[in-house]
């Protein structure tokens, strides 16, 4: 591993061994079409290749697919044999996975089958349900590289004694964590979901470390591949990342359900650049133990966490709840006590159903947030969500909270408190180069670590900031005329639609709310349209940031590209911001592209 | 505050002007007995000075008197006035305050009576119920000093520009928390307890930096004090610290209710060497925002938190359910949205109360740490407990976790993370010496701190032992015979009983569970007894510690000083460790001091 040049030959070993795993008649024997000619390839270009039978399973939802194989109607490895062949030929077509093992998925498949004719009955409630797991989740025999290449053969080769492959340094900063020692040892999440019945079949790709907004490493380096994963909505512009591969494996349907990570928005992101739904729990609601990431035992105020992407909002609350089910607090420590809310869950999904006179709601609105202010399509899906609110007969009162510059600062100052020693150490390794858009956030080599002085300053000043918010929030009760303080906040993800590839810079309309630890949800409102969303005349600039944004804005290039938008509670409201994406999910189906809610008005 | 040789009359001043608070009519004019001729000074000694009425009122139990003061049978000023009079006694007799402020209580106290009569109600369930709070929680225009000498005139000075008086250095460490620099500011829970009718009026007494297993710091320099605040109970022995004024002041009945801080055992240690009951809830559930303390900013992972002492299991619960009850999530971005689980609390005393066939418990008994085994009494308390368990109908297995050494070490560490700088710098600004029981901990001088990197190896390894006990717990669930792990751990508070005075040394059984953050109980067992708690022949040492331990055992000296014992839950269990305290509480009293169960047996 310590070989400096190194890295090329590495990395194009494991591209191999990742198409080997794919079964010669599930191979592209040509290419697709230049993303020019067609932007979009998350419908026929792929279903051309699937059986009728694969086609329907692979275009249902996850409750819909549990439906069926909990009740014996669907076997376990006929759904994951049409998952494990679409997700083959997504990643030939975008390169979105970093591990594939469908051989033991489908004996685990098997099992599950044979479980249900003995028994008479499923698993669990996910029974015969695949799901994808980003690159930070560990699986027995399965390595976990993160997107850092010196850690390939870190999990499927340390117990073969024989191999000739190298073994993980112990002094790797990433083989802290005993399961990395242990190639058999998963992840609690992972464990908890194959007791209900879920089957792990690929772990999907990120960034070098996990750590951008695009999905770039040099296990694709570019060139040959593009600068960033593309969006298989609209392959001009990005997936977003962290969690690119988790999101566009899921937007061409290879996956019914996937976890991905955030500490700045890499579920969120994704999510709404590929037109998904993705909740970003806060903190200890999840568990989160045994999963791998740069910075591990920093303080939990950084506010990483694991949470789900899906296709429908109804799907990412049943595996929340699902795996809430399994008290995960019995396994994980830092997990709250805290079973699913049903009661809560039911009760503002009533609510925001039908708000009638003192059943109505209130939602705060972030038009921006001072920094960069949101492009044309993703204004307009501001507009539709609020028009989509109001036919619901709710109110919206302007959200002015203390200034997110701050929360932002504070959330990407806590990246590099150990002046990013660590993932210059894992890079250099293999001599591999930082990526453009991680070396704007680690720079080119070390610098000095923060004092433990500094730490426990920047942990005040995060405190005293979620303080402040609280209060504002407390205060808004004046606003809404429910009695009650705002509800939720409604936000954008991000001020893109979908960016043009590698043009994705800002991330401070999520980054704030990791800062905060609040539960979010994104849900998919509308695609960007080149003869709708233009820019006013007379735009003036905040600030360089602002600039940038307003004048990258390609209306023609990125037409289609998805929006999604940001339904933020307050800390560990999972169940509160679940109720109201799926209420709002809805509405905004029924909020003509005109911004004209149907029915009501 | 920078004249190096400033404080022994900074000291001489500040109890001074502790004393001028005392109405002269309260003041004693001889002195009491030496500890030698009377050590317990709990009851008459005091109470000779008290009016019946008001020696009623201070022998009532917080839930007591709140049923008093709500239905307007007792006023809120007549039952302050007792305590404060008892309170102005009891720190007379040993030097348990730190901040009286006795003419701001009485005016509120007015203000209540004047509610009540106004409106015919309450203010709210605490109405009236004179609250102490331990030197660490900020009360506006009152000092908060943590036991150090340079802080004094923090909050009663710097709001009168005029005043002579030095104003705290900006850059005091302890002035970053934006409500030291706030005279009028106070902690949020102080803010809660105010809401609920409660009428704070003593700050009690803290080692220095509220962080020793005694009390002493130089405000009450030794001689001619004596080397630690003396337990009321027997005043050759320790009333344990950091808490220990408030264990002191509510042992002399000079407050109905406290609260304290625990970081390694602080409230804990001294409620059970002064035969109280004490909470340490689990980090996040009560609220500590606005606390001041060394190392703020410190990783959540360090374990400190507030929590209440009293003199009944039902006290505690009352004040705990009562401030859950104002939901603090509002105020304190820390703390958890779990509001009192009233079904969770009335389930398990409902089956600890009978334990029969189903419905029986199990509790693991953890009879030593390996590390320092019990003196006799302690021993002798764990016997009465595990019998009146089985009297109960309940099952106990031996507990048999992880090794507590590493938990301890760990715990120990981590309040070493920035070489002791803030200590050291804080204690230098007034020449003030540490005191011997700090000296130990922080050295002489401050040393090199810990890396960053450091600090996230300490926290991934507190994970990593978290998980590891959690894994033993579900473990013994083949041992119990109830089908579930056990319930519920009983372990020793202390090996001591209370300690002589400057012998408080072993900290090891309460300092484990603030590493697992775990909800704990204390609750007061037995007491001393020099005929009975005698070791047996042919002691061996398990190491250094253990030895000290025994040799330092003087069974006639500590005749009569009470032992409490730990009741544990896992994380955020205060509903069962409170319900289950409850029903030990009266059981014990059941069980003759031979060991014999009254009633089953």
């Amino acid at each position: 591993m310590s070989e400096k040049s190194a890295w090329p030959e590495i990395a194009r070993k494991k591209r191999e061994a990742l198409l080997n795993e794919i079964p010669e008649k599930w191979r592209l024997t040509s290419g697709i079409p230049p993303a020019q000619e067609q932007k979009d390839i998350t419908g026929l270009l792929i279903e051309q290749y699937l059986s009728p039978t694969e086609v329907e399973i692979t275009n249902s939802d996850a409750a819909f697919i549990v439906e069926k194989t909990t009740a014996g109607a669907w076997k376990a490895r006929e759904v994951l044999e049409a998952f494990c062949h679409r997700a083959a030929l997504a990643h030939q077509m975008l390169p979105c996975l970093h591990e594939i093992f469908f051989t033991d998925a489908l004996a685990e498949a098997d099992a599950l089958d044979t479980h249900y004719r003995t028994h008479g009955q499923p698993l669990g409630p996910l029974h015969g349900l695949p799901i994808s797991l980003k690159d930070q989740l560990n699986i027995r025999n399965v390595d976990t590289t993160t997107g850092i290449l010196s850690l390939i053969g870190n999990r499927t080769t340390n117990h073969a004694s024989s191999s000739p492959s190298p073994s993980p340094s112990p002094s790797s900063p990433l083989s802290h964590n005993p399961t990395t020692q242990s190639p058999t040892s998963e992840s609690t999440l992972v464990t908890l979901l194959r007791s209900l019945g879920a089957i792990p079949y690929v772990k999907t790709a990120t960034p070098t470390a996990s750590f951008a907004s695009d999905t770039s490493s040099n296990l694709f380096p570019s060139p040959p591949f593009p600068p960033a994963l593309q969006n298989p909505h609209n392959r001009l512009t990005s997936a977003g990342g962290s969690s690119g591969g988790e999101a566009a494996l899921l937007a061409l349907r290879g996956s019914p359900l996937g976890f991905g990570s955030d500490i700045g928005g890499s579920i969120r992101g994704p999510a709404a650049l590929c037109g998904l739904v993705g909740l970003k729990p806060s903190q200890g609601r999840l568990p989160f133990l045994g999963i791998e990431r740069l910075g591990d035992g920093q303080a939990a105020g950084v506010g990483f966490v694991v949470g789900p992407l899906g296709r429908a909002v109804r799907d990412v609350g049943l595996v929340v709840r699902e795996v809430l089910g399994r008290e995960p607090w019995r396994w994980d420590p830092d997990v709250v006590e805290m079973g699913w809310r049903g009661e809560v869950f039911e009760g503002v999904r009533r609510r925001a159903e039908r708000g009638e006179r003192d059943e109505r709601l209130c939602f705060g609105v972030l038009r921006d947030d001072g920094v960069v202010r949101p492009q044309p399509p993703v204004r307009r899906a501001m507009e539709m969500v609020v028009k989509a609110v109001e036919g619901l007969g709710h109110r919206v009162v302007e959200w002015q909270p203390p200034d997110h510059r701050k929360a932002i600062s504070l959330q990407f100052s806590c990246w590099l408190h150990d002046g990013a020693e660590e993932f210059h150490h894992l890079l250099s390794q293999t001599g591999e180069p930082a990526p453009p858009t991680l070396a704007g956030t680690f720079g080119n080599s070390p610098t000095t670590p923060s004092s433990v002085q500094d730490v426990q300053a920047h942990n005040r000043a995060t405190r005293a900031y979620r303080a402040d918010y609280l209060t504002y929030w407390r205060s808004t009760a004046s606003l809404t005329g429910t009695g009650r303080p705002v509800d939720a906040i409604i936000a954008p993800t991000s001020p893109y639609a979908s960016p043009l590839l590698g043009k994705m810079k800002y991330v401070g309309y999520t980054a704030a709310y990791n800062l905060l630890d609040y539960s979010v949800c994104v849900i998919p409102v509308t695609k960007a349209e080149k003869d709708v969303d233009r820019y006013e005349d007379g735009f003036e600039a905040l600030g360089e940031q602002d600039r940038v944004c307003f004048e990258e804005y390609d209306a023609e290039a990125i037409d289609g590209a998805p929006v999604g938008l940001q339904i933020i509670g307050g800390r560990l409201q999972e169940e509160k911001v679940l109720a109201l994406a799926e209420v709002l999910e809805k509405a905004v189906k029924d909020v003509g592209q005109q911004g004209r809610p149907v029915g009501k008005l």
